[in-house]
């Protein structure tokens, strides 16, 4: 009675683009380690060096994701300095990259079993990384390592998880004009996700004021006619501006950071 | 003896881009339901919510995948609305996605099956799918089902196939002057592809009108110097107008659904 | 007794873009051939028919994959003229494509053992392969075939390595004033990668001269503050031009294939 061995599934989230082969190049070195491993993109479209987006995204992704996935992300605007690489195990999940505060969002969701420093160069592409390319030379290999069923005390020192880099993001503030919240993210829609959990507006009657403007909250797109705003609760939970088959960026002077007000009906 | 279970192939294709997650995303809900199944992206860059580009780009792959795979296409415009969540069983294939007429240019050349609606939430990721992403909540996980070999008739109601919605595409025409078509879709390269199919000019001498030019007809980009305009029969078997080693687009002043003439020679 | 079966591991790289369904398509058709073949992209994005960028990407991407990896590159400006499509064995690995110099930076690494050209249609799609798209009905099935197990003298007549198309490329020179050479690359992160081998600088004291500016070779981005100009070795170890946490190509009157100058210290 053999047990096929199954591979955890890796995902990688990065800020190379698809353009240049930095996520070729990932895929080779994971190969590399281990044939059987199929890495699935989660996007290589993070603004450059943008961690706040990163943060978003992969904090939008892990939960869809089977428990024991290996998520590797690689936004490391501070490659070749002292900043620390990193791999973290949760109750349904691992995480591998750099210690710059990507993966703080996760982390406020999610528990943490250990965290480790990545000083084991057995487990990298080689004992000399280039200063530049940590996610080819450690990450991707360190991921695959994982995913191949490797435990992570392994991987090198045993770091406390409180000292993981937390991102300070502007969180969201109940006030008596109701509750203030910012753009958080923009998407290829246009549509505006602002920091203000569904829940705080689900079940309620509710409106958006940004923009000099007060927009409806609704269920869906359709809810307003073609061209028109509306406000709901997207698919991330987060309550988002929208045009029904439009695009709510390119129609009001909203951007990443912007404030967001949002009024609840009593 | 024990054959080994080969799950279907499933492809992707989307109007999502792959600057969100909301792919990988798509991705990680087909691993919860079957961590064996892999992928095909088709394509994410479908302009959004233009459902003639979707059916298009659909209709042109779809012959080349093994009998059997399953496509699971999201260009859906109508999410949260009444539109019809269905999935088709052709001879040679799988088809999952909104009801809106992205599937019309597949149906036009296979034979159906069986067609149901989507009312089985067994098959769905959760009961209370989101208003703004059954590609998610939906789609995905019901084209993993298929793929993992769940048959058609427990995803929901039976419908008849000819209630499907047809997307109204103009058709070309022949009159006394030529074949009257106009662009159906123009790719990166920015050639430029008609609704007049190949077979009408092969083996004949031809030319183009268009935006008050003649070009010639030929086999192949090579067929005229660099920078010139060639008309001839695409990879996809349509009649296309594009430059050798460069971008017809750019160089004319015709745009999707602009008007363009085949003239045959006698 | 019986071995697992596996397959070697197939990579792909065109200038299709992934807004059409070409690469789709392509997948599709190497699933025809054998639905156990994982494609693993390595871009897509290759400016249209610019051989010099394919060329660069695949030389830089080749190590680090495993040993016998197909490589199915169709950057192929040429497609339906005379010029020869080729598969090409490598003591480490496996080429498929057009005989047009886009293999030409590999050929300079690594060793040939045998090279085809591809003229056996018993492995191709189909007998009649259309004018515009060899890349669907020659390379990736053929592609397959190779990642499948089937041996290179099959696919074709063999034909002398030493025919095979070289692209010409300025090398570096060097002078009494310092090393010449010129950017022959420009990544997302608008990096600027040179000609000069980083092998030239290591170890030593140097700077970059270009545009009128002098810039002090470091070794990794965070050697200067944010927003300034750094030289280093990328992690494709040539030297290149790079902001921290910016965009050298924004900030520099540079551009593919300008001149840049290294100066050693004694």
């Amino acid at each position: 009675m053999q047990q096929r061995y199954q591979n955890r599934l890796l995902t990688l989230l990065s800020d190379f683009g698809e353009r240049d082969v930095y996520v070729g190049v990932m895929k080779g070195v994971i190969a590399q380690v281990n044939r059987s491993i199929t890495a699935v993109d989660l996007t290589h479209q993070i603004p450059p060096q943008n961690i706040a987006a990163a943060r978003f995204c992969l904090m939008n992704a892990y939960p869809y994701f089977p428990s024991g996935t290996v998520h590797v992300a690689v936004v490391d605007p501070g490659v070749g300095s002292m900043r620390r690489a990193v791999a973290v195990e949760l109750t349904d999940g691992f995480l591998v990259g750099p210690d710059n505060g990507l993966f703080s969002g996760v982390l406020s969701q999610s528990q943490v079993v250990a965290a480790v420093e990545l000083t084991n160069p057995d487990y990298w592409r080689t004992s000399e990384p280039s200063a530049t390319f940590h996610g080819r030379d450690i990450f991707a290999p360190v991921g695959a390592h994982l995913a191949s069923g490797v435990s992570l005390k392994h991987l090198g020192q045993t770091i406390e998880p409180s000292t993981l880099v937390q991102l300070a993001i502007p969180g969201c503030t109940h006030t008596r004009l109701g509750i203030i919240g910012y753009i958080q993210y923009i998407d290829r829609f246009g549509n505006l996700i602002t920091n203000i959990p569904g829940a705080y507006v689900q079940g309620k009657t509710w409106s958006v004021s940004a923009a000099g403007l007060s927009i409806s909250g609704g269920q869906t797109y359709s809810d307003v006619p073609p061209g028109n705003l509306v406000a709901l609760v997207g698919s991330h939970n987060w309550v988002e501006i929208a045009v029904n088959g439009g695009n709510a960026q390119s129609q009001l002077p909203l951007d990443w950071g912007s404030r967001v007000q949002v009024e609840l009906q009593p």
